[in-house]
């Protein structure tokens, strides 16, 4: 396509754009199960666009905005069990776990690192490792899923510069067995990072609404990062992930000075150099408007519609839950099933089937109405 | 800072979030001058809030987003000078210029790669250096501050990925000579990366009203990739940097295998997962209503005035320019520079003289008001 010559009115491209992406399927068109994204919260869009322009990568402009930021880095640590903690909003979950793995890294004195991972970790570990040169050693999973402690104590050695655990697996869910991997990562003297990109803004609140799932965050001493991205089930608009660091030494590990800024100059930790403070405040605006009671009620609603959809799959003929759910994930597998999967899709439900599995993820746009439908539809086509 | 128990009403939340930011600079204050950031097109705007939901990490669900990034690419590459380009709008230049450096050490074969690079490179390169593990190999500069590229020839060996040439030094607005590095690239089968995350949206549209200006894209055969930020000069909202390969086996080399998505399993190329299609549907629509002769008029206007503001400096008694300037920015020493910085800096302008001069950057919301009021401040505290 050419670089047009002449502009054309914004009413022409307004339409234009319409037309063209009305083949995408929208949060609010009922029709996404299968994914960790959501219509944002219209407050978060209120502010993200109201302060669209703020740039956190020349923080000495916009010392307001920075200020925010911290406050933010506070709230999250303080929802994780930490007094004080280190950290950002990135880009997303995997520059999160990218930022953890280079930590770990650079503060380790090997030659051939190795991370020992979850065989449910996020491919984005897959990017960490070949971009950071750091080999992954995988653990195999238990049968329910989580990872298999004595496999992971296996596999440490003297090249081992981190441990990975789960807390909500993007497959099916599953928090790994948190407290038991802290404890090994504190035994071998190794940095325990928990990948909670999803299940950081539900595991607080589900345990808060009586759901036995294991504890997950800093108050286990062996968790030294977090992944916890507000842009899943925290609301906020894309792009925002968050890490937070239990001491600042990990922070200084990956920072580079940016000599350049209006604002002066500084050390930067994060990835990007140029960064949205616009994530910033609407994850600040976010928490502040819902507060613990506020994501405690979306959680629990979500959570019960994910019982209650577990117990019809185990109700359908031809279908089976691959596990009972810990979050508000739910993957179940069919008989036939790319034939089932293909099916959906061409009755419009953007699922897929290519773990071996569909997954449904009860995000905060999904409703009773939405899941009885799809419902229908899938014991049609089973 | 405590994670809140109970949430506060949002115009409460506005209302604080408004007294926090109101310590920020902002675009229009009309006192950012050392930034490459600007107040995003007010088009730009509108589609992003309008879109802010579209997750371009999971493009099945939104294929009609997808084809937006693809017109984009195209677009960005004609512009270029390249007829099919391969490539993706990512968070800004510095996972931009990764992204290349990650290709080219990725399609390498030595064990210890060593990338040559300007002194007068971005801090972008040392975060790809150190993550990536290649050594940087930096070029001394000539009187002028383009590179030296019998310098450059000279640090050439066995374990050269690549070479880096700059289109717009992120201090001083310095062109390479782009084909002189294109010319010594192509003899020893080197792959150049040319740095236009300033330049990309400068050059074009000033070598078309006739400022002299050297080639610096795919026009010259050794440039394999070329990084073009539309957030800086295209007036596009953060996040929106962008990376254009000449061919796909750069982007290959990156990609890695998303298997859990709703839309289906992809390959990724970008570092992030989850991204924003808000910022492509909004890069898109800025493109279609500028055109390139809506472009050469904001170019036009911002060169003008930078040339008129070096001619004040000149006239400016203890004020030096640097050198004359070749886009749109214009830098000056000072007699007692750290003086006048911080004299500055108290009369609330958005500038900086870390690296030994203080930096004006012609951004579009630069006015001829604002520079001939930052004229009167300078001469005063000189």
């Amino acid at each position: 396509m050419k670089f047009p010559k002449k502009g054309l009115p914004q009413e022409t491209i307004l339409k234009e754009l319409e037309e063209v992406t009305s083949r995408d399927l929208s949060f609010s068109s009922g029709r996404i199960l299968g994914s960790m994204c959501t219509m944002p919260h219209e407050l978060a869009i209120e502010v993200f666009c109201r302060y669209i322009d703020r740039n956190l990568g020349d923080p000495g402009l916009h010392p307001g905005t920075r200020k925010i930021e911290e406050e933010v880095i506070g709230m999250l640590s303080d929802l994780l069990h930490l007094e004080r903690g280190y950290g950002h909003i990135v880009s997303g979950g995997t520059e999160a776990n990218i930022l953890a793995v280079r930590a770990f890294r650079n503060l380790s004195d090997t030659e051939k690192p190795e991370l020992i991972l979850p065989k449910s970790a996020h491919f984005s570990f897959i990017k960490a490792g070949e971009m950071l040169g750091v080999k992954l050693v995988w653990a195999e999973l238990k049968p329910d899923y989580t990872v298999d402690v004595k496999d992971v104590e296996a596999k440490i050695n003297d090249n081992t510069i981190g441990i990975v655990g789960i807390a909500g697996t993007t497959g099916l869910g599953v928090v790994d067995d948190i407290p038991a991997l802290s404890d090994l990562a504190q035994d071998y003297g190794i940095p325990l990072h928990v990948d909670a990109a999803f299940g950081g803004f539900v595991i607080p609140f589900a345990k808060a609404l009586g759901y036995e799932i294991p504890d997950f965050d800093f108050k286990l001493r062996g968790v030294k990062s977090i992944t916890i991205d507000p842009h899943k089930m925290g609301m906020a608009p894309i792009p925002a992930g968050g890490i937070i660091f239990r001491r600042k030494k990990y922070l200084k590990a990956i920072s580079v000075l940016a000599p350049y800024l209006a604002g002066g100059k500084v050390w930067q930790a994060t990835i990007t150099g140029t960064r949205p403070g616009a994530s910033v405040l609407a994850v600040w605006a976010l928490i502040k408007h819902l507060g613990f009671e506020g994501y405690m009620e979306i959680v629990d609603r979500v959570m019960k519609l994910s019982r209650w959809f577990a117990e019809e799959i185990k109700k359908t003929p031809n279908a089976w839950l691959v596990r009972e759910p810990v979050l508000n994930i739910v993957s179940f597998k069919t008989k036939n099933l790319h034939g089932v999967e293909r099916k959906l899709k061409e009755k419009g439900w953007g699922i897929s089937a290519h773990r071996g599995y569909i997954r449904i993820v009860f995000m905060p746009h999904v409703t009773r109405e939405m899941i009885e439908e799809f419902l229908k539809d899938l014991r049609e086509v089973l």
